[in-house]
């Protein structure tokens, strides 16, 4: 992506993060989940703790799938949410609108990314408010998602006021709220707020939680605020590959990660080292 | 669609084009083929002859696919050319980007539609050729094809050298150029060029040709002016039932459009009342 | 299709129906259709009383969309009800499963048919019974569907009791009922009894009704009888390029074809000159 | 999966194999991948030699693409070779059939699974000629694979002439062969073959190469006989979210696994356990 982006302005910046292993912590939960048998397809009892995990950690119920695959996050989550003449309204450079090979409209069936200009890299209310209509007609594929991205590809961090503020205007119009959190750790430490604070208290409906750029080798979750919201996805997972028979494994990275803020300590690392 | 439009350029206009019905020889053609049987799918004659009858008008021998709907001819065309993880560059304000509840999208298999903004209502070559990247990135979606429209949704109609210009830059960049000519009779008078010139002679590849809003009851075509681009399209048209059963009467409906000359006096009609 | 039948049954036989052009009756309602100007896209009046007609015809407030082909009539009842990933069971030589290149499973982005041997060419409910199964499996297809053709490729005819305990089944697992009703009218003569009681008195969900082979041009109805069944229908016809600008042509045959049971004389004909 | 099988006939048994852990070879493997930093994207060292590694084992040229899930690595090997109106021949107890809930249909775009009821859970000969047809006609769908299991999902294994005789039939009319080979080493073991005389020796054209069930943790690959098959493979690949970003750790565990016949020795005590 050859986005040209202002190198003035103050941007947190983050090291490069899909050359790097696994932290120690995740390392050694791997290590540890290998040891015995356990039932497969994330039947296993790593993998039903994590939810209650997720729920202390987001203050509130939450459904949780484990992912290997950002791109694979991403989509599903958008699948699980959009009809296949949706529309989903993103940031031009957004990843899963650059940088997915169309993974989004695979899964959705052939739905419509708007790419929206933004500023400063991110998504602005007044642009959003203006491209979202046509509700009803059936000439028009139909608004459904507003996705942003925390933070974004250029290291932009959406303020917790401007995540309120679109999720106010997507709710008014019926649209849900996604958040791509590949760099979600980055962006929470940055703003020193609460997972619930940057999410459903934000408004954000269903998120992609990113572990993999961020300490883990492969693991990401779907994370989703409302059950109402769950719909199809068990069966999209499996449809797609992305329910592994094995999936205590990924389950063992996410474990490794939340617990003791080792996700927030290696995100405060990184953001550190960015900086220097 | 609210497209604002600059209303002091010169424009062709058009009358209103879906509520009228059938022009007397395309009504007499329907009710000449209703006499006796005819083997059904497009085996039959008026149909066997009408790919003779219009590679006589584009001076070239070219391939015919009759369709009932314009948006089909549209979704079937850029579906035949473009893989599922394409691109498509488009007007902002094309039909196939805003008015066909994603067509294009569901018939790719999830293809991008890339919306340009264009100049006067028109693609242009510079902001074609920047947007145009990323080969062979497995990331990125890739550029197949660009799609113009003869005339345009807001009355614009691109001259030769656009045209050609346009196809320059997508054949330098091994992209196809299709052109949804849903109006194309009108766009032709209006140039006062033949239809060779218009496309293949133009470097259009392939190409919706619409009669429906200028004298039929339903029947465009796709026509394709290199046997090579073919691929797949009789089983995405009988996948999509498009395949008519009783196609002799789409096909008798294109007869006596293109025949005398019909066509082109009902669009120097249509284009003269427009002005007035 | 090849299938070898047992030709010593008793059977209703149909004379051969594609290759005969529209009756006077549905001629005369293109003819007089044609007459003035009217709202495009199935907003003009004879569109509009349409749904009253049939109505009065099923006895029943239904829904319907008029097609202009029958395998897009099946492809949009059949993905109007089911998910990506449900099974539509139906019998090994239908037509959804064998004449329409695929079309079931490329409108409903990649659904089941699970094809069923039958007996005497039709599905039986053991058969049916011992293939449902694997509800809430995320590793199999979900059932979702059952579809009859009445009458069948090689002319049986379901009786009514044969479709009340087809759909008893199919409802008290939660599976909608199909029929392709691409020669409706000359089962219904055949068996005597009333449109109501061949389909939604016997169980029927969703309706293909078929027009073309018994006196349109290119006229089918896809006639819902329960309106929470609607879906996103309307978004899937303008997706699929099923919606004619001018749909009034589409309604006007219908029309013709249902008034002064045309259809039921053309049926009796034609059943009789079959058994000659 | 209830499939009642016959329990007298000699079959190679295999231990449950989803619930058990990497083994020692591919966890040290992965530990030792973590060390360092590495280019993303299957473009490591790690996975740079694997092509090679493979190309020894197989005795010829190959080109693998390591995935973490059995379902995926089917679907895309599937999906790259057949259109969306292809005819997948399969056994009616396959796994692509039955346990993946779709996810051939869901990648190919819809193409359809023609269910074999095949002799001792194994496909025939005959039934796959009778099978076969519909060549360029547009009403049918286009037969385009067969795909075999090796070691069936019911314990069978495939003689070497079993699979000669079927890609004999396969070849000669067009069709490509496919092998999902999730149990792969326990068929070679059991069988005492090479890796070359039970694929492309055989006229195997694309293999799903299992590892997970056999001592990984979620590592297969995709092994592709044919240059010219590969297709638009790494687009999918991406599109999908399964080119993980961290690809080396699936790639080191295909490496610990094929190295110093790690995956044969596994093989081998599994199907003694079974035994006893």
């Amino acid at each position: 992506m050859n986005a040209k982006i202002n190198t003035k302005r103050k941007r947190v910046k983050f090291a490069s993060d899909n050359v790097t292993g696994a932290c120690p912590e995740v390392l050694d939960a791997i290590i540890k989940a290998n040891d015995g048998i356990a039932p497969p397809y994330g039947n296993d009892e790593i993998s039903g703790v994590l939810q209650e995990k997720f729920s202390k950690i987001f203050e509130k119920d939450v459904i949780v799938y484990p992912t290997a695959s950002g791109t694979a996050s991403n989509a599903l989550a958008l699948s699980t949410v959009s009809p296949s003449f949706g529309n989903i309204y993103c940031h031009k450079f957004s990843h899963i609108n650059v940088d997915e090979c169309g993974a989004p409209e695979f899964y959705t069936g052939g739905a419509k990314l708007v790419p929206l200009s933004g500023k400063d890299g991110k998504i602005t209310v007044d642009e959003l408010n203006d491209n979202i209509g046509g509700f009803g007609i059936v000439h028009h594929t139909q608004p459904s998602i507003v996705s942003i991205t925390q933070a974004t590809e250029t290291g932009e961090v959406y303020t917790l006021d401007q995540i309120r503020n679109i999720s106010e205007i997507a709710h008014k119009k019926k649209l849900k709220v996604h958040m791509d959190g590949a760099r979600f750790a980055n962006a929470l430490v940055s703003l020193d707020v609460t997972p619930a604070e940057m999410t459903w208290k934000s408004g954000v409906d269903i998120l992609s939680f990113g572990a993999t750029k961020n300490g883990c080798i492969a693991a990401e979750a779907i994370i989703i605020f409302n059950k109402e919201l769950v719909g199809n996805l068990p069966f999209l997972l499996k449809r797609s590959g992305h329910l592994l028979s094995k999936m205590r494994f990924v389950s063992a990275q996410l474990d490794g990660y939340i617990t003791n803020d080792v996700w927030l300590k290696n995100a405060r690392h990184a953001n550190l080292m960015a900086k220097n």
